[in-house]
């Protein structure tokens, strides 16, 4: 018999029997009958039992939690919240939950980040916690189609690199064969840019790593980026992709998953590009007329500021032309100004969501970049001379998926929507 | 002015200005004209030219390779490859290739895979090399769709893990946070099976580590794997959707791919399911029949048998009915028969693509596998927690993309279809 998802239950079953398979949510003894409530990650379905069905082997009972399947009749309730149920005909436990659990997965009883992350597994039980999976599944298909439909190839680039691509200070290292020094990538920098030498416009959604010390609400150890390069594209051009891709995939995940959204108390609006941008200089300006703080050119925008800005500018923005010297060595100068850059971050609110810009494809002014950054152009040997093949003048930009699930989800802390987060303190389970 | 990539030049833009950008290809002087073949991700485009249009500042000649981007005027040709071409109105030289490039790109002088490699971003402007990537693009977007539609849902586990968890020999180390040890994973086995206590279906395509010394032609240190589990599917189950997976994804790839495909001699043909299945008791009875090979039960297979076992059975098949002390602690032993498990490998001739099958969802009786493989259920504490939390039965596989991209592609080696392959020796570029 095929097996049946609550959210597949309707009229047209009644009086056919079906299967449907979950964990017990709730259990109701009521003289001759009772009442299961079965929970599957679809939803929840009203099953009637006799009693009798609740004894496994030896006497034991179904606990709340336990893993069932259920065959039975579909037919009316007289429930407010199901109005069809299932009347067993069997009843199979696979296994039953010890009690106590570590965390109420009802959602009920709350429980601190922690302990929930501790039981993570069960802690999806809750339909709010599944509720931001399926909306991270459906962003990572949605941002895909719509990176596929611009002409972005995907790529799988290493994870495990030879040199340490921009510095090295936050890089966790490893030792490989003949033990060699080796890294793990803090992003897909250097080998996206390369690969626009030939496959154009490439994109990749991976994991990335970054051994900070700082624990805070948005950083991760482990973090999965969202990454798109582009030959003879611009810094305005790739930020076009970028407006374009946050509009589709809010506009998509409104229409499609609403129902997860108004459980997380989402609400969030679709933007209409072209979302505003402003530059690094009015951005001073902004903070020094407003708030009275006063910046130094060349100085980045603190935390304390960046959130100022956000409750100027809500929703969706930009910072563009960053001083060329905040930025790592690959990023293009302003013709008109060398000081300046074609760079820009993608702001929501006081959160910075993506960074990116125009690059050097130049190799001279490449290898001078590193040395006024301190950086050992023989170090990047390998990468210097794809310069000298006929590099392309390319942008592009990384956007934090965890960082964005927060945004669409509504929440303040990252672990949240991430299943197994890393973090300075966190490595299990 | 819009850019048009070769493969969207057509009849119906005769006359029209357009523009174009990639990289020459050939440059053949003929006089008062000359003809400059651009070449860009989709094809080549013959663009007729005015000889001065080749010198850039300071009388520099542009080079083959070099990056250009042309504005002209589509008009018809009298060559056999092209007919069209572009009368260039405007030629910007972005950059110069400088000579002697260490490949040619163009694949009219072959390299050793490893001076390909050294030069990976150049290789890639070969169009044959191109048409594997092209196809690993398209199939990576194809596998998802049908999990998609399957019920699978997309899930980002972590790839630093706190304990060696399948025993800890291959796995890489790295230093954590506070000095503690922690490893790269080989798989996201244990977490995808504990996602199958809330989320039902899970896949994952990730980078996964091994520090193995082998240095084969089907091994890497990192490489992609296309992970699934179920909860409430046997083995049976899983099996059927690897068949459905390679039947939609080859179906598909020879309608969509078919210049591809033919660019690299590939004529794979799309199987029909069910795929044979023999028992690894079967296949060791053949061996012994046939090629007087003589097994010990439990025993795993050589590659030598499993070169002679796909000699005789051609294209996609399972071994099935593994012995239980072959497999991992996690898979589930037969009901009828404890020595054989309810395993199984997709092979393609002599190559293992894939590997599952059903798992132990009882606590206990894991506890026990882990004690009789010989490692120690307190490193495995996190995972056995979640099996006492009401754990369903399930079932799942892992697929080695860049082995069934080699069967696809009809190349031999492994490195062919990886951008930047890892292993014992290569950790560069």
């Amino acid at each position: 018999m095929e097996r049946v998802y609550a959210n597949q239950l309707e009229e047209s079953m009644l009086g056919r029997d079906v299967e449907v398979a979950g964990w017990v949510e709730d259990i109701r003894e009521l003289g001759a009958i009772v009442f299961i409530i079965v929970r599957d990650v679809s939803g929840g379905i009203q099953v009637v039992a006799e009693p009798s069905m609740l004894t496994v082997n030896e006497g034991t009972k179904v606990t709340r939690q336990s893993s069932v399947r259920v065959r039975g009749r579909v037919q009316r309730s007289r429930s407010v919240h199901y109005p069809l149920e299932i009347r067993a005909e069997a009843l199979t436990v696979y296994s039953i939950a010890k009690h106590p659990l570590p965390i109420d997965p009802t959602g009920r009883v709350s429980a601190s980040l922690d302990a929930r992350l501790d039981a993570r597994a069960l802690d999806l039980r809750n339909p709010s916690v599944a509720a931001i999976f399926k909306l991270r599944h459906h962003a990572l298909q949605m941002i895909r189609r719509v990176l596929v439909e611009k002409g972005f190839m995907e790529v799988n680039t290493p994870k495990i690199i030879g040199s340490a691509s921009e510095g090295g200070a936050n890089l966790f290292r490893l030792t490989y064969f003949n033990n060699r020094q080796a890294y793990l990538a803090q992003s897909p920098q250097l080998y996206k840019e390369q690969l626009t030498l030939a496959l154009d416009r490439v994109f990749e959604i991976a994991s990335y790593y970054r051994a900070e010390k700082s624990h805070t609400t948005r950083h991760l150890s482990e973090f999965v980026s969202v990454d798109i390069e582009a030959a003879y594209m611009d810094a305005d051009g790739v930020m076009r992709v970028a407006e374009e891709l946050m509009v589709s995939l809010l506009r998509e995940l409104k229409e499609r998953c609403s129902r997860e959204l108004s459980l997380l108390g989402s609400s969030i609006d679709v933007p209409s590009p072209p979302f505003p941008r402003i530059t690094y200089m009015e951005a001073v300006e902004m903070l020094r007329k407003d708030h009275g703080i006063s910046i130094e050119f060349g100085d980045d925008l603190s935390d304390h500021a960046l959130k100022l800005l956000g409750e100027s500018i809500k929703g969706f923005y930009f910072i563009v032309d960053w001083p060329t010297k905040l930025k790592p060595f690959y990023i293009h100068e302003r013709d008109d100004d060398p000081n300046l850059s074609y760079s820009f971050d993608l702001q929501y609110g006081a959160l910075e969501l993506a960074s990116g810009g125009k690059r050097l494809h130049d190799a001279s002014r490449l290898r001078s970049r590193l040395v006024e950054q301190g950086l050992n152009p023989d170090d990047f040997r390998d990468h210097l001379k794809v310069f000298e093949w006929g590099m392309p003048p390319h942008a592009g930009w990384g956007l934090g998926l965890d960082r964005l699930m927060t945004v669409i989800c509504n929440v303040k802390n990252v672990r949240e929507v991430v299943l197994y987060p890393r973090d300075t303190e966190r490595l299990n389970p």
